[in-house]
C-alpha cells in the first residue's frame, strides 16, 4: 500500500481512472446489469456523451468493462462489467453508500465551518 | 443510492472531493496518524503544495479532517482525520488495496487490448 504514494507508480493511473469525476458513477451504474450507451447516458445525470464514451473506452482497455456488439442492423453495442470490474464496483458502491449515508453529517460540518469563517 | 445519479444532488460534491486526483491519497495518508503539512507533501509523491492545501481546506470544511494549531512560535499546524474522516478513509483504503492487488490483471488486460487494437 506504499506503492500508490510514489508519483510514477502504475497504480496511480488506475486510481485516476476509477476516481475520475464520472468513473465511479459509470461503474456503479453497470452493477445492476449490462446496458446500452444511451441508457447509461440517461441514468447518469449531467454526463456528456463525450465523457461517457471516454470513461467506457478507458475501462474497456483496463479490463473492467466488456463491450459487445450484436450483429444486428444497426449493430447494438452493450456494455457490462467484467468479473474484475464487478469486484471493483463492489468496493466503489461501499464508497457511494457511505457518502449517501453521511451526507447530513457533512452538510452540518460545512454549515458549522462557514458560520465560523463568515463571523 | 439512486440520489448520486442526479446531476445536482449534494452527494456529487462529496464524491468529487473524495475522488479528486489527490483526495484519496491525502485521506489514506492521514490514516496512520496526524501529520504536519510538509510531511504529507513529502509522503504523497507528485502533489504540489497548492493541490495539497486545496484538498486539506476542502476536507476541513466537509468535516473529514481537523486542523490544529499549536500555540508555539512559529505556530505548528497539524492535520488529522475526524471520526467521520476515519470512516471514509476506511472505505478508500479498500479501494486502494484492491487496485494494488489487481494491478497485474489490469496491466495484462491493457496489453491484450493494445495487441488487438494495434494489429
Amino acid at each position: 500500500m506504499t506503492g500508490v504514494y510514489a508519483a510514477d507508480c502504475p497504480e496511480r493511473t488506475v486510481l485516476d481512472h476509477v476516481t475520475s469525476r464520472w468513473g465511479v458513477l459509470v461503474l456503479c451504474a453497470l452493477r445492476d446489469g449490462p446496458k446500452r450507451f444511451y441508457l447509461l447516458r440517461d441514468k447518469i445525470g449531467g454526463i456528456s456523451e463525450k465523457m461517457l464514451s471516454q470513461a467506457l473506452r478507458t475501462f474497456v482497455r483496463d479490463g473492467l468493462v466488456a463491450r459487445e456488439v450484436a450483429p444486428t442492423v444497426p449493430p447494438q453495442v452493450t456494455y457490462s462489467l467484467t468479473p474484475l470490474g464487478e469486484e471493483l464496483a463492489g468496493t466503489l458502491v461501499l464508497l457511494v453508500e457511505w457518502v449517501t449515508r453521511r451526507m447530513g453529517d457533512i452538510e452540518a460540518a460545512r454549515e458549522r465551518h462557514d458560520a465560523v469563517t463568515d463571523a
